[in-house]
């Protein structure tokens, strides 16, 4: 089981019990391991999600693997609690499960870390911190994402009203407001002044890259302010840097909860469903594809080309043609394809209907297009693979009669209103934000598998970026109802 | 265990098993039975939701309980992995667990049908039918709902892509197109027709109600018109009326897949995680609470009250108020409140914000307005909760110097075009649909649970109706983030 | 010529040349007097709109009539022309011609007040204020209406960027908060404070009726602020109370402007072309009918039936359907329909496409539905034509199978953002008002004729209210392209 | 008097008039030629725009001059009538007046083809054609533009319910489709197969460029066709084209009734107010503004950078700016600008506000960008302001912390769905043209003048183009509702 290599030999120490569950069981049932701790008492492997004593205020400084006994080390009621007595509370080991499949047509793919699930994020009844002492504050880093308004003003009504905290910084462009806030002065955020925020794109906090570089200035300034709970809303380098300061206060012994809300708008979060905001990002991409197929079938032989986000992976590019259903090609990043074979996909869809949209990563098709460039932060320069696509398609039919037209919405598609069905998903993950870190917890993500919020360490979460899955139901049905051939689907 | 007790004795064969399931370990990982098997072969109760074999053409007229060997009994090769030798397929066993949350706090309220998995639904290897001999129908019933249009292109489309089927008939007018083809003569539906009518609300086929009366009938029709292949979208009636044909044509051993897509706009659909069409008309709720906001905001003591959809079931109301999150109050049917609290409410908003927000579900409050009446069909006549509250808010607020607005969408809601999320959303239970009906099920309706399609019989989700639960996290974060009072949540 | 009675013997005094003019010419030009003066040297009649002198600070104690000579009597140099040398004024008594169609085939339909044309509203080089000196206040009273935030804000802009008025005083609550700032203490308007409001429905200032009974004490009250203008922003009623307070503030002769920017959602303002907010309003009236068009059309002889507002005029629910072309039967005020006529529409429209869409005025068909009483401001209670059209189309369809679907969709059309051409209509306005305020203009309002923003004496805007002419090109082209029947038109 | 040289002697036999109506008299009022007919007795002069009598089909072989005596020379009742005895039908003398404003500050730049006034377009109840044997044709030429498919289906419409045509060709591929219609079929148009169309963007007949180069062949295919009414939707080009072939049908004497309806979604007609589509167009880039001022207001020092179209005029971002109210800076063709300058502003802007907002016209700033190219057709292919601008600015602000955020919406702008009042106006033209085309009328456009639809020949219309006025009213506000400096407003 060459698969497991990658894990070590304490990955799993139950392989009977794991091979039965890869396996399937004769009577359609796995059978799961009688008893899941390991050998020396400790339930789980150290990289399994669900392994959270190293990141809980109560036990950080100690060198043990597990479950946090919450209801042992926190001593404050939950001040809903006191509030609401008919309150349901979640078990404070409350586990949802990884892997959900029975006789998985897929089991090889799932990951290891969730094998053992993870622990679910919401209110429990005990919580770590006294609210009365806590003091807050919010960064908001990276690029605009649908949905950070909602996200700052959801943090900041659980902490206000359900908890009683008063403090809440709304820190500003970054980890820069973290590290220099006399350059970049917080805002104090009320329950007042967020209040219509959510109504608007962007970021009252104003977004901004850079100022991770120096944990310990950051700390340093935290500390001068009295923060000891820090929500960082941001992508999977935001959450890195999450995780160093998050080892840095540890090293200091500085009790800070540092709680993740992973925002990425290409929705390459590894492990959790899907990110904030994209769901707000694809209903405006498919909305650019309608004007692109406005275009297309209002001209002979018209080919519509919209370029969508996505670097690495083309969630956006094919969720917006799923969602539109009026899209011919999908190229995203994840499949290399030859430009004949493109052309000759064009050359039969214009045949067949006279008119025909293309959605394109803007990572995909990179080998026609490399710049051969990094950029400032190491990152790849990447090709406009839009224009290279639009100048070959014209180029192929300027014989046939046919024509293009291109369309890049750049930050149309980020800067857009949050979605309401998204609205109440970022609403969510801001309260179990809060609540996980009044729980305790530190160095940690929240996010949903299975649509229910869990907490994670954020170093898992920084560990690696989901890519689209050729054979996930999701890619197998765009190809499907864009009829794209095999020769540009991947599944060949 | 009494909560036990409405399965009967033969529900659940590990007692001991099951007990130490829902009790949770010491440890804080559940012990699972070892063989979900029965003791008598059978692995599943007759109630699980995973008893398929009574549903499948291989094996209804015979009296056997479990899975269905898809592989063993599927006779034809699906025409996709012709065309896609790479694509990955289901195991036709693959089975989606019920319950996934371990140490789970509300461990007593899950279903019990679904405490063995349900299949998965999707494509599979091996079908049932040969796909040149399908005929196909579709039939939408009740009222309108966003994303019917939406399901009629994607079955049409999957089954004329995917499986080259060319006869898909569209009913008109609901089960009335069936029963009386003359006069609703049928539609012929094809890829070009229905190209474009996802971009529109309604359905081009008519949505109507009634005609279910007569089962025998409609197979004649089905017979004469060479149909074996039915899919049936529309509520639980319209399910237990799909049953019935089901049982009917099961009697006269007529091979007809019927599979339902369940359709409520209220999303009172039993075990699936989310009706189709509920985000668009959320969506569409919340924009009107946008109005009745604006309303409020811009007078003094103002309180707009928005009426929203939910006979029996608050979810319209509660997901439109946690999607908006400017709503004060929602009065919701599960939920029996005094009106004397509903005004000390009101008067302590508008004492803090000088205005307020309630939506208020149809069925709510019917203890102020019943009418004793029952309609044609048996259903009682709910009274109008909407201008009573309105009127009594207007009375109480009189001297104090505030008043109401109240806006009452009713058909504003349900007529919108479907969001491109739940477009989404449609697209895949209508493929899933299809490759049911392929794979030879029969009363059956597709559904996602976790986020998963499955399948499962018809008579089940037509058993009951869900209803927003007062301890679950919606309502308990509905609660909060409108501030609402202890005597208005429920939960006292 | 019966029609020039009502304007007695003053009104014209070159009988011959307007009968001339009204007659039109063999030539097919008409002949315009020669001379426009009056006998006695007055160039205009006292009840034309163009005769200002009245209404101006300098001339508003005299008893003569005519045009200001705003370059005799204004001593301020405008700051705008101080910074921007090179900017065009308009001539002070630049007028817009009132008739502009020569053989006009409804020239006894033209008002007689806009004969002599309309003095032009805009930024002259003369102003009658010194700009350090004035301190300015809005109120907007009555319900809501789109744009109201967009006249509030760009008047403050244009007071603050172009005069460098520092003093802009947002009323609350109508005029309630000018009578009793205490009880309703005003909020200081700035640039800052402005910048985002046009981006919301609504108002700031929270609209309020009443408090217009007594202008003494409204004096007395701008007074002790210190206001020197005032803009008043409201409906043909809250004009009327502006001429009220003209008129007190001319007695005691206290220096104030007074601009009004009438408002009214239903268009029924006299002379002027259309109302702010209206095109707006009909926006969403059209979006409302698209759904009532989705439920009518998805459902075998269904009926929408949309209620709009319009007390005394159809103008929302004509441009509605003009707006959207997919209405049958528009019924309004102004048209005086049997019932049993509208039935035979309804069975030969469905008997023609098997839907049917109505538009109906609030206050139309009133003779079915009055009920006789009259609320505490006087006006008639309406009755509610919408539910009895329902109800009489559902009984008169009972026996033939189809049904109708009702939307009344009240505060949704009046609480919407505005839309981005009307926001340029009412910055216009805003502008315009700010303007013929630092002229020294009083007791008047702007507004446009010939899509030309002109002066208006306000007792002239309170005179009357326009309504849906039968033979205007508007009610005739919406008859015919909803193919009503002439019975129901009017036109018979 | 310089500015009358252009149009020679014969342009104005009344001097004296003319120029006291241009100099405005004491009185207030100007005093306008008692006698507007020519020595020898035609009314106007050639160039003017009410110079009917070469458009008539009546008339057009005659060398004469002057109003086409319709009631005379028309033998045909108009349908109307006879289905409604009570229509108010237009004199067909009916003149709006061009010139509208006394003592006009702007008097020089007025366009003097309009000083007698514009014939008025509607229905007569005259007309030259005898609805029975008239065979229409649409053409739609050029790129795409808002409206097309509402003026298809309004045309399409008012020929057949209100005139009884039941030949309506739909031309594919603009002009190609006349010349060529074996290559590209022509469409048969029903009010069934248009019902619809309306509700979405671009245009059913398939925009397309050319095929206007051979006036004689595409005769030959109309009368091959039996076309005798052709409605010619298209830029200036198009007009200009028509007028060609209106010049080839005169000299073979086939009687072709030609109608335009004048499209640019530029704006820049000459003589008409507004094209259709400009409303939509505007309100669209509006929206792609605000996405750039939500990227500029969330990031410090950010400036939002929006390109827009409007190649030779600056309507579309003009417009666009003052219907947003959050842009700082728009740059059109018609101002010449310094790059130091823009740069100054930007300082300016952000060290007051800390964000900023620029709209530019792809015509703008041509000299720091252009190409030297010329495209197929000869028009000069421009530079790319808009990356330029970008660039200029992030390297400007590289050492001063900001950065910009670049929006090219393309083909989102002339794509989207027409809005209600925009569908209105097309309505309108689209009647009118029906209407003036039954009147007997060829080689003509319709379009608004003061907001009345007026009949003018097409050659007047192609025969040059409008642009923004610096010293207009709407260029004046935008500049001040910017806060422009003097240095790029081109007010200097």
């Amino acid at each position: 089981m060459a698969r497991f290599a990658f894990y070590g030999a304490k990955w799993w120490n139950h392989q009977a019990g794991y091979a039965a569950l890869a396996a399937g069981t004769a009577c359609g049932v796995a059978i799961r391991p009688s008893k899941m701790t390991a050998a020396d008492g400790r339930p789980f492997d150290e990289r399994s999600a669900a392994n959270l004593r190293p990141y809980h205020l109560s036990s950080w400084q100690e060198e043990r693997i597990g479950l946090v006994k919450e209801r042992t080390v926190n001593k404050f009621l939950n001040p809903i609690a006191i509030a609401w007595p008919d309150f349901n509370f979640l078990n404070p080991d409350e586990l949802v499960q990884g892997h959900i499949i029975l006789n998985d047509s897929k089991q090889a793919s799932r990951p290891k870390e969730l094998a053992n699930g993870c622990v679910r994020a919401n209110a429990c009844k005990e919580i770590w911190w006294n609210p009365s002492e806590v003091r807050a504050a919010i960064v908001t880093c990276g690029g605009l994402c649908p949905g950070l308004n909602s996200i700052i003003r959801e943090i900041t009504n659980c902490l206000w009203h359900q908890y009683g905290v008063r403090t809440v910084l709304g820190m500003q462009a970054g980890y820069n407001g973290c590290k220099d806030p006399d350059s970049f002065p917080p805002t104090q955020l009320t329950v007042d002044n967020v209040r219509d925020i959510h109504m608007k794109g962007g970021s009252i906090l104003k977004a901004g890259r850079g100022g991770m570089d120096d944990p310990e200035k950051i700390l340093d300034q935290l500390q001068k302010q009295g923060v000891n709970m820090l929500f960082t809303v941001g992508g999977d380098g935001t959450q890195a840097a999450a995780n160093l300061l998050f080892q840095a206060a540890k090293k200091r012994n500085m009790p800070l909860s540092i709680v993740g809300v992973p925002k990425s708008i290409d929705n390459d979060i590894v492990f959790f469903d899907k990110t904030f905001g994209f769901d707000s990002a694809v209903a405006a991409a498919s909305e650019v594809i309608r004007n692109g197929w406005v275009e297309a079938t209002s001209c002979s032989k018209g080919v519509g080309i919209v370029k969508l986000m996505g670097r690495d992976a083309g969630f956006v590019a094919m969720h917006a043609a799923l969602a539109s259903t009026i899209v011919d090609l999908v190229m995203i990043p994840e499949v290399d394809v030859e430009l004949e074979e493109v052309m000759g996909h064009v050359d039969r869809t214009l045949e067949r209907k006279d008119f025909m949209v293309i959605a394109v990563a803007e990572g995909a098709g990179q080998k026609f297009v490399a710049t051969g460039k990094k950029d400032s932060t190491g990152h790849t320069v990447y090709g406009d693979i839009g224009t290279y696509l639009k100048d070959a398609v014209n180029s192929h039919l300027k014989s046939k009669g046919g024509r293009s037209f291109y369309i890049d919405p750049s930050y149309i598609i980020r800067s857009v209103t949050i979605r309401p069905n998204d609205h109440i998903y970022c609403s969510r993950l801001a309260r179990d934000a809060v609540h996980t870190a009044m729980r305790g917890y530190t160095g940690v993500c929240v996010g949903p598998i299975h649509n229910i919020i869990v907490v994670m360490p954020s170093n898992l979460i920084a560990s690696r970026k989901k890519r689209v899955g050729l054979h996930s139901s999701s890619w197998q049905s765009c190809v499907q109802s864009c009829n794209m051939p095999k020769s540009l689907s991947g599944l060949n």
